[in-house]
């Protein structure tokens, strides 16, 4: 069990492992054999950052049973997703800013995210298990208006991926059990999502394994698990926090365009 | 008007500028401020790779006029793009594969792809024709029975976005002027596909200008803009060339899964 962070304190940037208020700083590379050099920090002088910077950037659709009841969607057999610009990830305490022009609709999704450890291609199950570093927070921010905006061609990457509407982090947490897992979404301290990990459908290790048949899954990717009942618009000026007990909350200032 | 490639002679890799049968060697970034080495290479002696490995791949649907008439889709006004899984770009020569388990279609579609040269962000159709650093050929790969495989959810990113799915090369050309070239494929010989780029619906500056609005590009990014009439699956053991001339053909055996 531990708790990755990347950081920032004024032009210096880092990574380590959280232990209450205090950062182990460690050397190497956060995903494969990273160790402390004893240095440490506290929290409080420092500002976290997204904990990865995916090169890819998955997103499910329809992978919790209570939202598909809901919805009356079928239940997939095989992870039905889009890919999230890569680069609008941004880290705790960010804006998510709606994109120029845009006056539609922005919701907030709390999903639990995987943080792919090792290169992992046509795994198995086991393998794949093995291939997830850890567990992150993400809210997978949607310009609802944009994805329905052209009838004939639904928009998710475009509706998913402007600039700022991945929010990840604030850490990765090693060694959880994802059944074990609640997401909480609240919107300026009110509780919109609340939903347990274990009414996932296709589950981590199943995901990993199917989707690295056709794709070559590399050490910092990250796979949001899709989400459940309660995802809704922000208004400008309102704060949306991403809880996972175990990872932490995810924190972010919806502002104006 | 330059020819870059990108090339590898046993262990070594690098970058320059091609004429006839020759590279001039260059070093510095490809995209922003190389410089000649005065080192040459036969292009025989050498084996050319993608020219870019973008950190985007932007693919567009329903962008050329005829295959909009033939197909019956209305007229975009913005960019209709799918992101493709950008490890999924493979060089000259390189073999396209089904993933495993795959028995269904494969489709080739031939298209010019923009290549960003610089960062670009809500820019007008001036800015963003000055941030594209050039022009190359794409094989836009789509397994066609993965797109239509769930019913509720067409799964673009997933069906274009396997490994190998990606080809592009054989070099990225400045200075060509988009509305003269001419995108032909063939099929072990036989041509396939063959259109002119005059009959795009959106023009590349436009392309560019519309999607920076929402998400920053990057040098390097890739943009497919589109294919037109003429896809066709291929069967293994077929070789596809995709043939802009001022670009060059890029070629890539359909081998067996």
């Amino acid at each position: 069990m531990a708790l990755w962070v990347r950081y920032a304190q004024g032009e210096t940037r880092g990574f380590g492992t959280l232990e209450g208020g205090t950062i182990a700083v460690h050397a190497g590379d956060l995903l494969a054999g990273a160790a402390p050099t004893g240095e440490t920090l506290a929290l409080a002088d420092v500002s976290l950052e997204a904990p990865v910077r995916p090169g890819a950037f998955i997103g499910l659709w329809n992978n919790y049973a209570e939202l598909a009841a809901k919805q009356g969607n079928a239940t997939p057999e095989f992870p039905l997703y889009f890919l999230k610009n890569p680069r609008c990830v941004v880290g705790p305490g960010e804006a998510i800013r709606p994109p120029a022009g845009y006056t539609g609709k922005v919701l907030y999704e709390g999903e639990l995210g995987l943080v792919i450890g090792r290169t992992v291609s046509n795994a198995d199950e086991a393998e794949a298990e093995a291939a997830i570093f850890g567990l992150t927070c993400v809210n997978d921010v949607t310009a609802l208006d944009l994805l329905t905006a052209d009838a004939s061609f639904p928009q998710w990457a475009r509706a998913k991926g402007c600039d700022g509407f991945g929010p990840i982090g604030p850490a990765i947490a090693t060694g959880l059990d994802w059944r074990a897992l609640r997401v909480t979404v609240a919107l300026n301290g009110r509780v919109r999502q609340d939903y347990p990990c274990s009414d996932m459908i296709l589950p981590p290790a199943r995901i990993v394994s199917l989707i690295s048949r056709e794709m070559t899954l590399q050490p910092g990717d990250v796979i949001a698990c899709g989400t459940s009942v309660g995802a809704l618009p922000m208004r400008p000026g309102m704060t949306v926090e991403v809880t996972i007990a175990g990872i932490g909350t995810l924190s972010n200032p919806y502002a104006p365009g």
